[in-house]
């Protein structure tokens, strides 16, 4: 029998990340989670993580501290005020705050790492660019760049062992196609965590990019918003 | 008056990368040097990255801690033995078990961090591919796809406001011109640090592939070798 193959996904607790490991379950790989404990406010997206790797049947689920918060630059690390009722704005395609410099270059050179400790050729990462916030590191031609630097980077590449592709399913669906393909594979968005500036208890503020987005896929998917908000 | 550019100096405490420095001090760049704690055997490299960093007037020097033990897969972060006495086969080309996977890739990801946040568009690396161990992360082909990849990556890239450029002065250089490079800029290399398996006082061993590398360096220059090693 052939065994499965492996694929590691970057996994926030978010609801992208679930949905594409949901995604990744589906198309048959043993799941490898993988989190970042990056002295992000909304930490609490790392007690989801665990708690998706776990519902979800991954084989590992590894959290790597990288202390971003020692660089700075971004609203999600330093003391600066997370902007909240942008709804109009976020189609602005400005680049907001919120954005963390060079983020998912790190998180997938850590990716790539992994996988090929793992043997792992499959890189699953929730990138969107339809509802999303205008970061430039969730556009595809990003995402190409990356996939062709990291068959350099490594000796499994250059030795031709291990050809690397970093698969985007959500790439080009909207957060309401996002939400109504998790709900068909059976994913309970209530245990995902979205909100960038959530309650001590971690319950999300309702208003930052992220809540926004999330709570009108769900109005959009017509399915019920199973969120708990602040009020 | 003109202030000077920034640039990010990726600092191993080695002959190396200290080389790199006293170049981009020459070429009139404000030095922002940046080291990783990556749970590698030789951290006494990183007391030499710090002295050297003082040395040649860096603003600032940040460590970063980076657990690639956790992702494991190399002699210098497992529980592998480094290879010792390799001189006739370095040159082999075959990548030894001393590679770390996506070591580069994930040490300049930190460097387009830093340097988007302090808007230096120079990140300097002492990739050589010539007197090396064969990593695929040193060679030029790979310096240039994380060099394209990186301008797709950020904010700044994207806006426009900064063109990153990944410098390699020693690209194609060997190890003796290297030293000799050093010599004329003054380098005192006692201070630098490169062997892979020192003694708990950092002394070097003087067969890993990175004390072979260097001692041949100083027999080829025609300059004393002032490392110290246990015998």
């Amino acid at each position: 029998m052939k065994s499965q193959p492996k694929a590691v996904i970057l996994s926030s607790g978010g609801l992208d990340s679930t949905t594409v490991m949901a995604i990744a379950k589906q198309e048959g790989y043993s799941i490898y989670s993988l989190s970042f404990n990056y002295g992000q406010r909304h930490s609490h997206e790392l007690i989801a993580a665990e708690k998706i790797s776990n519902v979800l049947g991954a084989e590992d689920h590894l959290v790597i501290d990288v202390c971003l918060d020692k660089i700075g630059g971004s609203a999600l690390t330093d003391n600066i005020e997370v902007p909240k009722n942008r709804s109009g704005t976020i189609q602005s395609r400005m680049i907001p705050v919120t954005y963390v410099p060079a983020r998912n270059t790190i998180f997938l050179s850590f990716a790539l790492a992994w996988a090929e400790v793992l043997q792992a050729s499959d890189i699953f990462i929730g990138v969107n660019s339809i509802d999303y916030s205008g970061y430039p590191d969730c556009r595809p031609e990003f995402i190409n760049a990356f996939e062709n630097m990291a068959n350099l980077a490594t000796k499994s590449g250059v030795e031709g062992t291990l050809k690397t592709r970093i698969k985007t399913p959500l790439l080009l669906l909207t957060k309401a196609e996002i939400i109504k393909k998790g709900i068909e594979l059976g994913i309970d968005y209530s245990i995902t965590h979205s909100c960038y500036d959530p309650s001590s208890d971690g319950l999300a503020c309702g208003y930052c990019d992220s809540c926004i987005l999330r709570k009108n896929g769900f109005k959009k998917a017509g399915v019920d918003d199973p969120t708990q908000y602040i009020t």
